[in-house]
């Protein structure tokens, strides 16, 4: 009886991890940043290729810089009320201390805008060490607001 | 003896899956293209929320369309010879079956010049059928060139 009861408890919490994975999320605002936030992922995923692995495209550099400010441009209101609610790895402190996200959001900004100022140079040394700042500020923001 | 050897083996294979999750892809060409595949996703997917769950951003379209559009003209070579060696889902055919593969690329680089024009425009449901056919111009490569 033990047995038949653990199988079905194992059963079940399979078959809701199966649902919770098939599940498309609905949240028109938990799906827009995610998709927002993935083109600027993109482009930095691109720019790595590029600088440090030896693709062949130096002068795209310039698109994937723009890219990800372009993205930051239209984020739309991104974290309204309620946005909290769904597959997101949004931390409740998003909604708490607004002050600490703007300024992060500010200074990924700047970190693009100096990226994109980078990238219309030949200073290869200049453009990564752009890059390098604009993953920090990238990372410093998932450091204090997205769940892992 | 036995015991040990089983328990040996499954920590030995542990720890090779545990060291292959851990090891970032370097081959330029898989990471790049993943790179910019990453960004039309992530265009496709901001459409979505605005087109179907009605995130408040109309005048976003045309940016995003144009924005799958550019991925295309930033693919690079994006199939080099080796370029199949390492963590990639683009299946052994994309080398054996280029025409299929340029077919498939035409047919989806039509698609997105089409979402461009119909984004252009005012006519809701043209972006509508415009993101659908954008779709199934993705899935029909991903299903003869991308494994599961």
């Amino acid at each position: 009886m033990k047995k038949i009861i653990l199988a079905l408890a194992v059963a079940s919490v399979t078959a809701v991890s199966a649902l919770s994975a098939l599940a498309e999320e609905s949240n028109p605002a938990i799906v827009h940043r995610q998709g927002i936030y993935k083109t600027m992922a993109g482009h930095m995923t691109a720019m790595k290729s590029i600088l440090f692995l030896g693709f062949e495209a130096p002068a795209d550099l310039a698109f994937h810089a723009q890219g990800i400010l372009d993205g930051f441009g239209h984020m739309g209101n991104a974290y309204p009320p309620g946005s909290d609610k769904g597959e997101t790895k949004a931390k409740p402190e998003i909604w708490t201390q607004p002050d600490k996200v703007k300024q992060r959001a500010m200074d990924a900004v700047g970190a693009a805008k100096a990226l994109v100022a980078a990238t219309a140079g030949t200073d290869k040394g200049a453009t990564i060490a752009a890059f390098k700042s604009m993953g920090e500020k990238c990372k410093a923001c998932h450091d204090d607001f997205r769940k892992e």
